[in-house]
């Protein structure tokens, strides 16, 4: 059973904006990839194929705070929290924090809905379902001090 | 005063993802782009000298609850509200209808609150400050019945 | 008979970098986006499943040489226009003129090479086909001069 | 002296499109990261003011052949080379390597050719100037057999 993963990134040139800061819609693309790299460290791909159906993980909501910006080269941390687990969707917290230049800082906050789905047929509408057994299996909430 | 802008986009293949639709991070793009839209409106560039003091726009929260894809060559309007107008920030409710395909149809809502800030020099720390009132003053929340 | 297309567009916050300009990614991005609306403008989409057999358009080859930096709210023409018509692909080049402030003038100037595919199933390898007559008969070469 | 780096990444579903494959505008986002990831292992920051003037690197050309796509997850391996060294400018091979599924395949090969430039004072016109020699000194055209 696993509730996180802590994925480090450097903020590269092409996500900064003219103001010299990381882009605010770069912290959805980072969350996303936090999400992704937790779900091959349980062993799958979001993108996958094995299960009794297909499924995908379409986002119905996500948030953002940002209280700090991040630069060039900052290396930062992105803490991603299972905060909810229920039958067919998955809420996550995500703490980003920057290591570098003392201690870590805390620069955003966020959290990020996924909802588990499948389709009948290619292209075809999404129709929401229950998490694969083995996927869920592996799963637990996130201790509450963390996420405080 | 004005309480409102609608942008008008069709969505761009390097937009979608292997999913086949919008990635949710453009929802971002799309809120901001309307954001600046709306100020040009105004008469003013979000990124702007003019004033008694250089002031910049930060983002400092937003969010989106996602109901239905965006597709490749979708159309899509972004209607921008002021939500809250307070003496250093502005929020706003961003309503996404996707106008082809039939009658339009809200496929996103979000909100995106920003911060009016200085710097004492160019790369300094940020300090928040009061809107200028050039601009406050053309500015106005919108009537209630359009946010709810 | 067509031979190009001029897409106009400003240039977003969110497609500037740290350096206050367009990022140079962004014009491969421009360069598609006058692409597919070149095939628009005659009547097809990019993405069409109405031939024959499926067909695809993969990027082969790519190039740009900038001139002249874009910043944020220039306004940039796009202007495509065939310089090649090939059985089973298609060259493009691409002219990027920025608009504003004076004479237009031209900032970069690139070249965009794609080939037409097809795939004997979804997710298949691709494989070179013929374009289909309904298209090649629409798409003509640019005269010399403008290409120039 | 130095005249290569190797970078590897993970191809993240935000870099997908619709056609299931990486787009090709992220090669270019991928050459730019192998460049900066160079010089840093070099010591210095493409963004850096430590020289006796202060100075920039606009990207005056690329080129890039796509062979074979990228997918979601795959690991590409970006190999940066020094081709070409000269007073005011630096020209790069890059050649990018999908290593998973078998031995490493060659997927696409580019150039990325950048001045070095100075402004006189900030946002002014850029004026090329002659490599500082802290840099020159350390880089050197790679090795004929590797660029062919």
């Amino acid at each position: 059973m696993a509730y996180e993963f802590k994925l480090t990134r450097t903020v590269e040139f092409s996500e900064t904006d003219m103001a010299g800061i990381a882009h605010f819609s770069n912290f959805f693309r980072y969350m996303e990839a936090a999400e992704h790299a937790f779900f091959r460290s349980l062993g799958f791909s979001i993108h996958t194929t094995g299960f009794s159906y297909p499924i995908g993980w379409p986002r119905v909501h996500t948030d953002c705070d940002f209280r700090h910006p991040l630069r060039f080269e900052d290396t930062v941390e992105i803490h991603l929290l299972v905060r909810e687990k229920r039958e067919r969707s998955i809420g996550y917290t995500v703490i980003f924090r920057k290591l570098n230049g003392g201690s870590p800082r805390e620069v955003a906050r966020g959290t990020l809905t996924v909802a588990c789905v499948t389709r009948d047929k290619p292209g075809g509408a999404m129709r929401s379902v229950p998490i694969p057994g083995e996927i869920a299996d592996k799963i637990e909430v996130a201790p509450e001090e963390l996420l405080a």
